[in-house]
């Protein structure tokens, strides 16, 4: 009964998907979009916020070995130059047409022909840095040239010792960010998968050297859950082992956890032993202590880095599903099968006829009990849609394309004994419950999500 | 026996505790800073959260005419040209040394004497644009420069006609965005009163022209209620009607509320009537047509503008309290007395002796109940700390500094009873409760919050 979609065309139906019901537009569409840059809609960011809230609470606030930071997207240039960013590590090979100078990266030029005026002879390709400029201060030029980061990992690191000082940890330790990074790569693309402008969740886990096989594993494993509680199925996940010649100059093993994207398998998630490589770069002096030895060297490093518009990508892809229902003959749904904690909505509130106020009036006060937190404890109440436009099946046809798991009718029988249809999202089966007994109800089927 | 301290030193002091407590660190600190920024640390970005957090629920997901968005920083920039923002009206009056060509803020130049060389000459006033310039793609220059955005508001007027196509809201409603903006101010300062990356919350709110005082008020009034909800006094807030000639070119009422910042009464937030000036740049064409009588206009729009950073500071501000324990004579605390629900930690948990192992594992097992949700649908547990270090007294001392608002002690007692000491922040008052209500009694307070 259930066939899922997973042949080319399912990027296109993504795409078309999230444009057409406000997950993601592109970017400054109205002047005729800027290359690969998009903007995320109303359930495109209460999705993209469920994750990051999801992975903060999971890395940073349940563990005791975390402590989460928020630094500044642009750094002192020093940094960069420590790092080893300004260098050509942090390049792409391009090559130029000798005819009319437009630039191409040179492992992707299709034929050699230049698409802009046809040329067909190109220099050797040269390394581009892939840093963004910016300019601080009131004169453009070199002086005052400053760089959006390429990477939220160094704000972590030039604040080892401030994160040292303020919280008393002691290795093994992590410290986590969340935020924007920016690389000026020639031929971003794939939707959200490739952009100039990305987030990234990232760990840094401060270890001894002699123990970084085993918080490699411990962070391995970690990134599997992480991965399940997504909802994404491990059977499309793919470690792969990066080799000695490619792998970052600074990286003693790298695993690429690859998801098998529509385009292609692709490099989903990273897991990096970094060595003691950017502590060194940016602390002359050893800048961690034992307590108990006195002993004073340079932690090692071991780096999860998880791409937050990634991740938003593999879970559309995974949890789009196109379904023949076969008890109604050739009508079809398209549902998101999103995990419950991830869905924008978590119910809808529909009266069965629009134009009974008396079904509108009580279908409202449904409306407002759910739109209230289930326990006033709760940080956020269960996010609720209203919808009486149309039929019940179109309105859930229109549920089930956005991933609302709960779909809540209020009919006339809710009028004599107060109690309402609650239709399952996967299973489409309905149940009648209690209004009373509606807040818990849900709230058994989020607390196991 | 409570005495706020309200003097000049009240920001050296903020900015030291900030620093000491790992609240906000100054940015790129071990390479000599870079003017202005600063990153949050693990109790900041906790703080900052919240308060982002607590904004979206409640003009977001409580609001039913409200939508909202995540739109990339980087736009086209024709959407800066057609804004206005490339010319004059967001520019810096600068004045130039004519020895060494180091340029000023022209209302800002002390004793017009060039703290660079020393040079008494300077050129007429010129404008500079504020707008942050960087560069898409592998060669610089003005074909391929960009824009980090000015204000996160232009991402909701372009992106106007896709919330209406994907939501089917209708006039009045609002569009809703948090995240970050640029401006390459000259001056910038005051902690983080003033830099050039800060992060902004902006409703755009979109009437019918003839409504746009009855909107303006109401978004007048939701601003007094959001910064009673954060804790400030509102004795301490100015709404200063915006003349004339110092108005927006595209504002037609501009009222700035002003806070008693220690280093003088400075705009906290600022609500704007922006009349249909942006959605007119934007659209040459009429973007809304009213359903019911077929009549097609631009909406006027009225804008509430908040600084996340400006509120952290208000915040901390106004919470922080030096007292005298007058019990205790002469012995003296610092608080931050923080609304329950944006304090980092809502309770530490302690074993009354550290050396005392059984202690030790009763605490930890309070602490671990703690750090589990208080019921499973909550989105966040509460956030808990533990600290073990020196003496009870201390650890008051240390929690009330960070504004934690209950401290959980496990003693000798504790074993016997399945009982704790709750202490309070604020009133220092100590309860015993047992353990198996803890959660319930901490809950009741943070309902209340």
């Amino acid at each position: 009964m259930a066939k899922k979609t997973n042949n080319q065309d399912l990027m296109d139906k993504i795409v078309s998907l999230c444009k057409r019901r406000g997950f993601i537009f592109p970017g400054s569409e109205i002047y005729g979009g800027l290359a690969n840059s998009w903007d995320y809609g109303p359930l495109g960011v209460e999705l993209k916020n469920n994750v990051k809230n999801l992975w903060w609470k999971k890395f940073v606030q349940e563990r005791d070995d975390m402590a989460g930071i928020d630094a500044a997207l642009i750094m002192n240039p020093k940094v960069w130059e420590a790092s080893g960013h300004t260098g050509s590590g942090f390049a792409d090979p391009l090559i130029e047409c000798k005819k009319c100078h437009e630039r191409y990266r040179a492992d992707k030029t299709p034929e050699f022909l230049c698409s802009k005026c046809g040329g067909r002879e190109f220099t050797e390709p040269k390394m581009f840095n892939i840093l963004m400029k910016t300019f601080l201060g009131a004169v453009e030029g070199e002086k005052s040239a400053a760089y959006l980061r390429g990477e939220t990992a160094q704000g972590i690191f030039v604040n080892f010792k401030n994160i040292l000082d303020t919280t008393r940890k002691t290795i093994p330790f992590g410290i986590a960010q969340i935020g924007k990074a920016f690389r000026n790569e020639i031929t971003p693309g794939n939707f959200i998968f490739r952009t100039r402008e990305f987030e990234q969740m990232e760990v840094e886990y401060f270890i001894r050297a002699e123990e970084w096989e085993k918080w490699f594993e411990h962070w391995r494993k970690q990134m599997i859950d992480w991965i399940k509680e997504l909802g994404i199925n491990t059977k499309k996940i793919h470690e792969i082992e990066i080799g000695d010649e490619e792998r970052a100059h600074y990286s003693k093993r790298t695993i690429d956890f690859e998801y098998e994207f529509p385009f292609g398998r692709k490099e989903l998630y990273g897991l990096a032993y970094r060595t003691d490589f950017d502590l060194k770069n940016h602390f002359k002096e050893p800048p961690y202590k034992d307590s108990d030895t006195g002993e004073e060297f340079w932690p090692h490093v071991i780096e999860p880095s998880l791409g937050v518009d990634r991740s938003v990508l593999a879970i559309l892809l995974e949890s789009y599903h196109e379904e023949k229902d076969s008890a109604k003959d050739g009508v079809s749904r398209t549902v998101l099968k999103l995990p419950l904690r991830l869905a924008p909505y978590k119910a809808a509130v529909f009266p069965l006829l629009a134009n009974k106020p008396e079904l509108v009036k009580k279908a409202r006060e449904v409306y407002e009990i759910l739109k209230k937190p289930i326990t006033q404890s709760s940080n956020y109440p269960i996010t609720v849609t209203w919808d009486d436009r149309g039929n019940i099946g179109k309105r859930y046809y229109s549920q089930d394309e956005i991933g609302t798991p709960f779909c809540i009718t209020v009919d006339f029988e809710s009028l004599e004994n107060n109690d309402v249809t609650v239709r399952d999202r996967d299973t489409m089966k309905q149940k009648r419950v209690k209004i009373k007994e509606l807040p818990g109800h849900l709230e058994k089927f989020l607390k196991n999500s």
